[in-house]
């Protein structure tokens, strides 16, 4: 029944809601003989867009690739949509960036090979050389990058031409320990997902966890969001607590964080790879 | 830019999968100039089915109500769909069965008056006198039916005769000690909401809180399910889950297990009040 | 085996961290022949500071309470020693102060007379006179306060002296949406339970609901604390969440905070009235 | 402050409650100048069992260890207490046992490495080839015990001599596809740890994600217990669940439910090593 994921496209659309949109882009896409797999949509009323995600089965097409986006395009001018389409013959491109804490990224890799990432992993960056044994013994090599302020500029441009050459699609900061320049983020908008390690918008900054034993907290959290030139404050993909106590110290604390970190990091990374992230404004829409 | 509720409808489909389901009703709808507010739809590979639920505007509908029921059941038929249609100017009316335990009652009745459960609430009924009181000081008045052995098939009979006359749609049984016959339950299928105060399928039967208590369990749930012939076996709606420990006496699990049965039945009655559950065999699709 | 409630006391202690604490508090209650039902206890090494709760039997001791609390304050000298007593046998008396919004004040109400709550509940106070025929059906008496800015310091004289009039030891605000002078919560340090309806300390201030909308996130949550003269500032006792999605709007969020707020609030106050809590700086130990 | 691991010892005390208990232990340790660092203590009411976790400082003690055993042999006899006392200067010395799936090795192995493990990992055994380039990769060696009906009490002996002759205290069955004998569980009685891939006691037996999958749970769990000769029937450490929906093939069930396991069975073998589990009964008593 199910259809082979190469075989298969996701179209995600943003647009101003009215009517007649679900019904024009299902009519398209049954003119083309692309059935659809899956539909999920959702109207925003307070700000009166509409979303909508379609995965669709291309392998009794009528007309072409070409032919489909040109017919997609032209709806896409008639209602303001914004969209995007990506193809499951395609496999995302990942790059992990990543400095001395490795959880995140041994739970990366180990999901990796697990399948439970559909992508292909091409990248492992630090600006520190401690991880390179882990990495290796992992299976993958370590770029590593040295930045100071002096260097910061350029040593961007180094990274951003390696990503080039490797056609990496999406970064993901598992705990990368060093503010990226806005021009770096710009030219991967909605493309780096960052972990922060506390429920934001509580305890933004440094020492998420210093700052949540001294307040007391009972809860401590983690969260996965778009990185932008505003630090901790680009859109949230996924959020995750775990409960605390007068009996955590700080390094507790970091312990219990490391496992809601590492489970809110991979949700959104799975959002993210299977196309069911879509930014409006500081927000997100992401289909389950 | 929302619709007033009562010019909308949902329609609930389920058949088996094929191709173009999703573009025959959308334009079917967009033909008759319903517009769809919200689509979600699911394919079950493992069984091969397909469901969707649709609501829509009807307030610029080019037809009547029951010309768009023939067009659906004439695209129904085609697809072999079972479907059901409600219409938001129809309120739902629901009774409420109860017998000693009023956690569940007190909390669906404060819901109903806070607005959070969309539907009439014309009976309280039970098999006890002692929640009386209670029911009378929350402006209600309690059906009181006295159910023995040698009575009860005379006493559903009275029930259900009372549950007509008030065309009630849904029947909550909330904390509602009395099995309910074969019989009774089938005048009502997938329209009886029963909690029980256990994790099903762990701990069927009675006193599940002292199962839990013996077995030693770190989590104590609620299931709410639709009631079945077979007790504790109807398809689950909703569960919860609250963390228990050595410390718990069995009173401490029947108060913390009130909590969960509280939010775990209230989110299962709003979703069917709000026309988001399909049963298919004994499983659910509940829409979000 | 378990003695009469009546019959037990606990003790509550917070001293620096040294060595003998747990030797010197266990000997002098057994030379008392007061048996040791139940002891917790807590360093926190980040502090040096010590806490402890014993709960006591009082029922076959030698000596009389008077004595024994002097043999506690000698102890308490030596080791400088913060420590409180209380018995079973003398009732904590409870205000409950509200506004406009009844679902905690209908939560502790319910749970009052389920016994979950061990307490007397001479007073309910309220700034409106919105939810005086409510908590009429509920068998309590609504006093209202109408509160302007000039009114403000002379109403709460009027509430301290009803207050001091029935003896209340503990004050809960279930959402009272008047915010207290410092002289009025200096007059009840530590015994004023407040619930703020976010995650603190995200989304202080006015409004969270539509903070938490408007910045996305993926989980909101509810904050129990002491009331200090920092609004949204003292010492937390609880917190809970829930998820969202981009499915919820405002009115939904605040729906769902509302499961979420009755069940930190219960549970700070059922902590508070069992003598499980021990305040430290900005920080609580609350023992299980 | 805090005085170092090494120099501190755990002791572990269950007997019928009676008076005095508490201040005959804290009185004794006193006396042989040992520093009580943490006590916790638990009363079951319903068994009239009395349990209770002593950590204490050595390194300013009168005596030496023997004599202050002796001395807790003295009280224990007194009492009818079991009592076990380990010492942080001796670490436990763990034993993995993996089948095919890699996940909860691959977690432990990394919070080994992390520091959140405390203890000797001298051995990784499976029964299957598959993971020892795996197990290799991550720095040990994988001892292979191919077992068939035939040869399974002589695999068994070959594992027992292996684990004695690496003085192995504790057993991890880190999803073990093979059942041990009656025979070798009574050589490790509550030191042979297991994880159920289910919310126990649901979905006991093989394939619980299938059951929990045609049952159409709407949370799926993991369980961590001691093995007993009786399967899935041991006591029970810890409990995680997870939301599963429609939407949840078994495919994901078995990914959400990795999550899940590893997370179980981490907190249930940090609970071991950290001496705070007493087994009474099927029931444990697990201290914060």
């Amino acid at each position: 029944m199910s259809p082979r994921p190469e075989d298969t496209a996701t179209l995600l659309v943003s647009c101003p809601d009215r009517r007649g949109l679900v019904a024009a882009l299902a009519q398209l896409l049954y003119g083309h003989g692309a059935n659809i797999l899956d539909a999920d949509q959702h109207s925003d009323a307070s700000v009166g867009q509409f979303f909508q995600r379609i995965r669709f089965d291309l392998s009794e097409m009528h007309t072409d690739r070409g032919t489909l986006e040109r017919a997609i395009a032209e709806v896409a001018e008639r209602f303001a949509m914004e969209w995007s389409l990506s193809y499951g013959s395609r496999r995302k491109r990942m790059a992990i960036f990543v400095s001395r804490y490795d959880h995140c990224l041994h739970d990366l890799l180990w999901r990796h090979r697990a399948g439970e990432l559909d992508c292909d992993l091409p990248l492992v960056v630090s600006n520190h050389r401690d991880l390179a044994g882990t990495v290796e013994q992992l299976g993958h090599h370590l770029h590593v990058f040295a930045i100071t302020p002096e260097t910061k500029r350029e040593q961007e441009e180094a990274q951003l031409a390696l990503l080039a050459e490797h056609s990496v699609d999406v970064i993901v900061l598992a705990r990368y320990m060093q503010v990226l320049s806005a021009e770096f983020v710009a030219r991967y908008p909605n493309r780096i997902i960052n972990i922060h390690h506390s429920f934001l918008p509580a305890f933004v900054g440094g020492k998420p966890y210093h700052q949540a034993h001294e307040r007391g907290v009972k809860l401590i959290g983690a969260t996965a969001h778009y990185a932008t030139a505003d630090l901790d404050e680009g859109p949230i993909l996924e959020q995750a607590v775990v409960r605390a106590s007068h009996r955590d110290s700080v390094e507790d604390l970091v312990r219990k964080g490391r496992d809601v970190e590492r489970v809110a990091l991979a949700a959104a990374v799975r959002a993210h790879l299977e196309d069911r992230v879509i930014v409006h404004g500081r927000r997100t829409v992401v289909f389950d």
